[in-house]
């Protein structure tokens, strides 16, 4: 039982220090805007992150035949407009984010700033589209903000142009 | 009656001169490509580029509410990969188009070599997508591939990127 807390406990803290990421924290803002009515305001920043998270054994589960769930597509479409603010907050930039998924799952995903490609990703899948954990929703997208900081800063005149 | 025959010559010399420039010869080729069924076979090559072409009183009629033709997107579709094509022609760089058009017709389509972002264009009244002329379909894709092939010039080491 004593372990099986501290299990609880590990995860807990490890949520709590996912919760406070620059990334997850600009999620968090980018979904709570999108709060029209107040349906989730009663839910803890964990709660409201919920459907970006899939275990392993979830995933599977979702057969990727037939259309992509418009709720996958909102969240696939919430992240990366994510990725792009958080690029704005850290370079000063817009980068703006292009998607087209085919009806099959299939598709591509752009974040320019200027005349620059900072971000270019094939997308499969999409059906299961979702991380194990919060901590690897907040890996993810901050390891893309990183990649696209560090191609600004090679090419900072072509971001401006 | 000489006059008239006169204006219908003059306007076949400029259909012919239209037809033979790259941008059109390359349309042309894409088109017939993808006539899998050989249906258009016996179609000359202004008769097959004839839905590109619509005159202002045709383009008023077109409602702008509702989806956009599924006909008119494949237009669309066709036209961006062709300037696509025909700067891949000219420089050796493959210029990928990525195309995101809501249901209502507005949207934004752009052409990426590398990290170079060569074309990024806002679309609106998808509905009513078409040219004047012949001419003037051969006159405005040009004058995209023109300014992409101007920016890769300005960018090479990034259009390689």
């Amino acid at each position: 039982m004593g372990t099986l807390t501290g299990i609880a406990n590990g995860r807990a803290v490890n949520e709590d220090r996912a919760l406070a990421t620059p990334f997850l924290r600009c999620l968090i803002r980018l979904v709570r805007a999108q709060d029209t009515h107040g349906a989730w305001e009663s839910k803890c920043d964990a709660d409201l992150l919920a459907a970006f998270i899939l275990t392993k054994e979830q995933r599977r589960k979702i057969p990727i035949i037939g259309d992509p769930d418009p709720d996958v597509l909102w969240r696939l479409q919430t992240f990366y407009t994510c990725v792009g603010l958080a690029i704005e907050e850290r370079a000063g930039l817009v980068a703006s984010p292009l998607m087209s998924i085919s009806h099959e799952g299939f598709g591509r995903v752009l974040l320019t700033t200027g005349r620059l490609v900072v971000l270019s990703k094939t997308l499969r899948d999409v059906h299961r589209f979702g991380f194990e954990t919060l901590g690897k929703l907040a890996e993810v997208g901050t390891k893309m903000v990183d990649d696209a900081i560090a191609v600004i800063d090679v090419y900072p005149n072509v971001a401006r142009a």
